[in-house]
């Protein structure tokens, strides 16, 4: 039987949301389902801004960096009268089936729409932070390693030239799994996440230590820090001066930004989100319901909702090991 | 106690190489190992042509395509009396264990070693190909199949420019791993992979039927048809010609060719390089020997080399349903 | 007063040529002017097939690759009675100004209209090759070198792992501006250039003697050969086994092919086709017609159409004596 | 008669350094000439601290980014014992030639030397701020360019799904080339340089003036400008709160930073670098000294060190017309 489906972005945008639309609408048009976008996050729901989604729009949509029915954040949605108005005009619209692509504030105002509307509900997870638990990795994730990597190996000619001390600061909110695998995959020299910060002076006493024993073996020496952000107490420039005063040498730090959560998707965010997107059509229909779709080892998983904030996801524990392991004997 | 390590790389070049020559050197100087890099691939073994490796060599390394160390074929390796040689220059030099990097038949290169040469044998998988059963991902395959679309989205633009047929042809020697997933990462119309391929007539319909479905509904329309090597009977330009003559339209061939092996690695190859090339110095010494270590669910595996080729690794499910859905409807 | 102007882009795609576009409708919409935009070049024109373009039509236009306004040959426009059909169409639209975005073959098709209607024309060189004269660069050019040098980079990886020769053919029509430069830029070992081209057996010979002399050096060395389309007799795959069988080892053909048409343009293309495109909306209502507007020495210039291709623009004579000087002794 | 030069990179590196250098290398080597490189810009001088270069250096070396002959500051060079100690130390070795890769600082440190040393001093413009007079391009400019506008591409990305406002800083120095031509080629919406910055007031007026504009007609909207480093009193973040007070919604600042140094140099980079390397060892042995190697209009010419800042380098005039046509009427 015909459905009638909508779909959203919210939160932050991430790369490969685009590919996750189309792999929608391409999934919808195959099923013979009608299918609405609705436009800038939450705030669509509530103000009936929506269009049709058809095969047109998909075409060279694939490569598209951001997010072709907007983003924004919504506090009006937040209520429960938001909430209520939402389901109205879901009702009014008649839509079926609800899926939501976006990170763990999206999911929760998804749960909350539950209260007031009995439709169906998907979640697709999309952030290049890849702090929602439950799945391997979120769309948007592989593509901002990458663009770190490629900021970082730039920020290496500059450090190699003068032989100098560089942070450099990576997105991620509170989690470091962007820090983490940009540090790992970039040769950094030493990185800074939450998930293993003890205090401040023990990790300088660390990197002090790292800098001063490279110097003595090899003189001058370029030393690339990673540094999640929100971690490092005062921020970056903090640091940046506290190291600076200890090892009697300039420190420049350097804030990658919003750069990172830009760019056309690598390929292995256009793949997940093009199976994600797939798999969310092929759900449409069926009683499962406030489900999130991810992909756990290379399979399609169904994890309710409420599980992807319910505890903090951990980073991996191989990278963290091989990153320790590289870290302590580097030239 | 103090090892004596020895790496090579052997077969086609990958990117990501270079990046777990790095990694293994970094391990070996923690643990105290010394290492030394055979050239050449097998030749190195022959010819006693080797350079000791130090954290001199790793400085930038972890970006560079290529290998540092070389490759090449080596037919003389492949009889008995080469197998002897090579356990011979091994012992005079005191190896206690080889690291072969490369594809299965580098890996059957250190099967055959083993004949003569009593030493641990590890393998590290590292070609584009991704053929290569026990392990999900080859170090190489995720730059490879990035390249592959870039170069498909550039095509893309002239495809849609001028409203035709395009066919890409993608490496891969006997496996579709690269094609299927370059061509549903780009976004292409149709892919042909020997996995799945029946027959030409069929195949040759299917691409026919579709265009003419396209065209019904959007007058005329770009199409790309990625097909992997050594599939169609008699190559590329036979396909061409036939579809070509059976649309009456121009059909334009594009082989990627050589460049699909080079390039600076991709993060994800970066990453699984150094793990895979850290875990490995990590059975030096132990009795483990003739396994390859591989990442399966992103946890690190040891495979007997003789599994890895013993069948034909089968393509991901979840990839080929994904593609086939979207490939049916698209505008 | 306000005027009415068309663009059409004819010929071979060009990266840029959406960023012209793009330049062309906020200038007309600064003046005032209405402006459409005719599809699939002069057979737009034939079968009265046009869009209007407002500033709607700019939004992220500037990076994208290929053309919007599509291109295609056209064999029925070439007649008499095609100029006729074309000029009585731009009539019915009441055009006063057309602009051709292309290349030579292009501006042959606008000189020939001119013979059947009176409007003013104008032109901007729009190809990868560069083989307009009276300009210095054409939009496009400076994308496809880059390309191509990102490609040769790539083989370069291989062709060192291997220590192989390789053979690299880079498109350009019959000039040899993309080759020259994308061999001078990637540190090519030679070129071959149609400008340079003496005969095959003189260019084998020095091809030689240049592997020859770097190998008693060096021993194995990898060598790549940058070689112009349609400049050696036979093609690519004759040289390649000529060279094979003199130097006894493999030598690698690689044909970049359509990869070089395409791709988001770098930043000095979508400069070139800013100021371009702004420049001739500027012209629109004068007197002035029949003419291209390009950039000599970084100033924009005004050149009668026929001039563009009644002579043979020579290679850059600093790059081509930079090549010879840096061919000769080379690692 | 075979001569003795030195080569040295001074002040902030830039992306083509390389390049030149091994152009210097390899005309050296053709002319028979010795070539070594001091390290550390002037220190090396002072310090006689150097390396011969031989082809051996040039392998891949063209592509890489920063300086493998280091730069850094040198207060101690600046004094006049400074100079008679680095004319010393020249003698010494028997230098008959400097080549001197960097911006007006480092020419004018070349010209406080031949207070001190008579021997032949020749300057390359290598800086990605492009504010060296008597040149069109300095070396690393070109990339610089692509780098930033490859960032305000991702940036706008965000900006678009957001309709959020950015402010983007980009390098520079005192000059706004870097920053007017990325605002173009990345089709920012206003940009701010010190050529033609009037006050804040003015500069904020037009900025709100053009946003309140554009989403009269459009509803919300991206807008994106491009600021150039050291222009607005207070900085990005002052600019950012009193954009964001005036517009009642958030103003993101985005800080590129060193990023835009390094990286692999585009074709356009590595083409100038290697024409004014190897021009630069053809004049070795001539009377000429003090002067430096431009390019102007595509053809080599050779300025007097002094002349290199003596007056400010205005911006190119098309670029400046062409970016205010464009900025009025935008989408």
């Amino acid at each position: 039987m015909s459905k009638r489906v909508a779909v959203l972005t919210s939160g932050g945008d991430a790369p490969g949301m685009n590919a996750c639309i189309r792999a929608i609408v391409i999934a919808c048009e195959t099923k013979g389902y009608t299918l609405i976008g609705y436009l800038h996050g939450y705030n669509g729901l509530l103000n009936q801004e929506y269009e049709t989604l058809s095969l047109n729009a998909t075409h060279n949509l694939i490569q598209q960096g951001g997010t072709i029915l907007h983003s924004a954040r919504c506090e009006a949605f937040k209520s429960h009268q938001g909430a209520k108005d939402a389901a109205k005009n879901l009702q009014a619209l008649g839509i079926d089936t609800l899926i939501v692509i976006g990170g763990d504030g999206s999911f929760k105002g998804a749960q909350h729409l539950s209260t007031c509307w009995d439709g169906q509900i998907l979640g697709i997870p999309g952030t290049i932070d890849n702090d929602v638990a439950g799945c391997d990795a979120t769309v948007g994730y592989y593509t901002a390693i990458d663009t770190a990597v490629s900021s970082i190996d730039k920020v290496r000619d500059t450090a190699d030239a003068f032989e100098r001390i560089f942070l450099v600061e990576v997105m991620g909110r509170h989690a470091g799994f962007l820090a983490l695998n940009a540090a790992l995959a970039s040769a950094a020299d030493y990185v800074i996440v939450p998930e293993r910060f003890d205090n401040e002076q023990q990790e300088l006493e660390r990197i002090i230590n790292q800098i001063e024993a490279r110097r003595k073996l090899k003189g001058p020496v370029s030393f690339i820090v990673v540094v999640a952000e929100n971690v490092w107490p005062g921020g970056l420039n903090t640091l940046a001066e506290r190291l600076s005063s200890h090892m009697q040498s300039e420190v420049r730090p350097v804030t990658l930004g919003h750069v990172q959560r830009g760019g056309s998707p690598v390929s292995q965010d256009r793949l997940l989100a093009t199976k994600l997107g797939t798999y969310a059509v092929g759900l449409v229909g069926t009683e499962k319901t406030l489900i999130m779709i991810g992909e756990v080892d290379h399979h399609p998983v169904e994890v309710p909702l409420k599980e992807t904030w319910a505890y903090t996801k951990p980073l991996d524990e191989c990278s963290v090991e091989t990153m320790l392991a590289t870290m302590n004997q580097r030239y």
